[in-house]
């Protein structure tokens, strides 16, 4: 799991880990990742500290990002999956130029406003020839915890049409579950 | 309004309008903004289509900020509201560095993974000599629209704790709200 969220990494917090990679190899140049859940991962949130922020140009950023994916010892893994941040920018086109990816998997809320920078997503990743895996529905139906009453505070099925009308695979929808919150903080 | 969020402008579909603005002035570089609710606007949006993704290193970002910065006919104004997109980069320095900023508003939700964000935000915004003039809590308190009952699905007070924490001003919070999504749908 690579977090290439610079400027918010918060997978060290979801994944309930902190603590520095070790540097390694013959050249010293080699960082260790991380374990938690069996799973590698690394972030920028391992190097900076959780309240320090990361004030750096696309320049620096992308330096970063190469690191991560060309001085990594990931070991063996059956996937690397990449946590992007929102944007169509520097990250994304770095990773996408530098990298041969199998894919990208759309994540948005159901409602317009995020679908579209959803759909500004995909026509990035059609002009930088990665194929679309298929789109998921994320904060779908809250089901009140006392009532059982449903309400789509950020819509419903505004995923499912768009995936629809990309001609991509819809993979699924996460409810809006104040559990969901608890066990990412 | 400025929409300094590039990549994904949202401000266009919140303020329900839609349009090119016109280019003017002697030198014909001058850009004229669009009006809705009295506001006058810039955005990104205006000069892409809704499914077209800008996709930009950093310094041609800088570019279309600063034009906006400079070469759009403001007119006489009370306050000019810079909308931001998430991060602590290229956008934010720029803004910083060649603007005279009066402050800056931190909004966040109030879970413990949004509060990492906001956190590097305000530490940057330190080092760059932005006061900050306070935090609002967004999506706030949710309350079921059949029983009443109330549940913190984002958490709750997670803001204001940290604005007591930073000794900054907290401004207030906004319910999360199916209303308040659908106004901006």
């Amino acid at each position: 799991l690579l977090d290439a969220d610079i400027y918010g990494p918060s997978q060290p917090k979801i994944m309930g880990i902190s603590g520095k990679p070790q540097i390694g190899g013959l050249d010293g140049k080699t960082i260790l990742p991380l374990r938690s859940y069996d799973i590698t991962i690394m972030s920028m949130g391992f190097l900076v500290d959780p309240g320090e922020a990361v004030v750096w140009r696309g320049p620096m950023l992308m330096g970063a990002l190469q690191q991560f994916m060309g001085q990594v010892e990931w070991g063996k893994l059956d996937i690397l999956l990449v946590d992007l941040p929102p944007g169509t920018g520097d990250v994304q086109l770095t990773l996408a130029q530098k990298c041969q990816l199998d894919g990208a998997i759309i994540v948005s809320t159901p409602q317009d406003i995020a679908l579209l920078d959803a759909k500004k997503a995909m026509q990035m990743f059609y002009k930088l020839n990665v194929p679309i895996i298929g789109m998921v529905e994320n904060m779908s139906t809250y089901t009140c915890t006392r009532c059982g009453h449903k309400e789509d505070i950020f819509g419903t099925g505004g995923v499912q049409a768009e995936a629809r009308k990309a001609h991509v695979d819809f993979l699924g929808e996460i409810p809006l579950d104040v559990k969901v919150r608890q066990a990412s903080d």
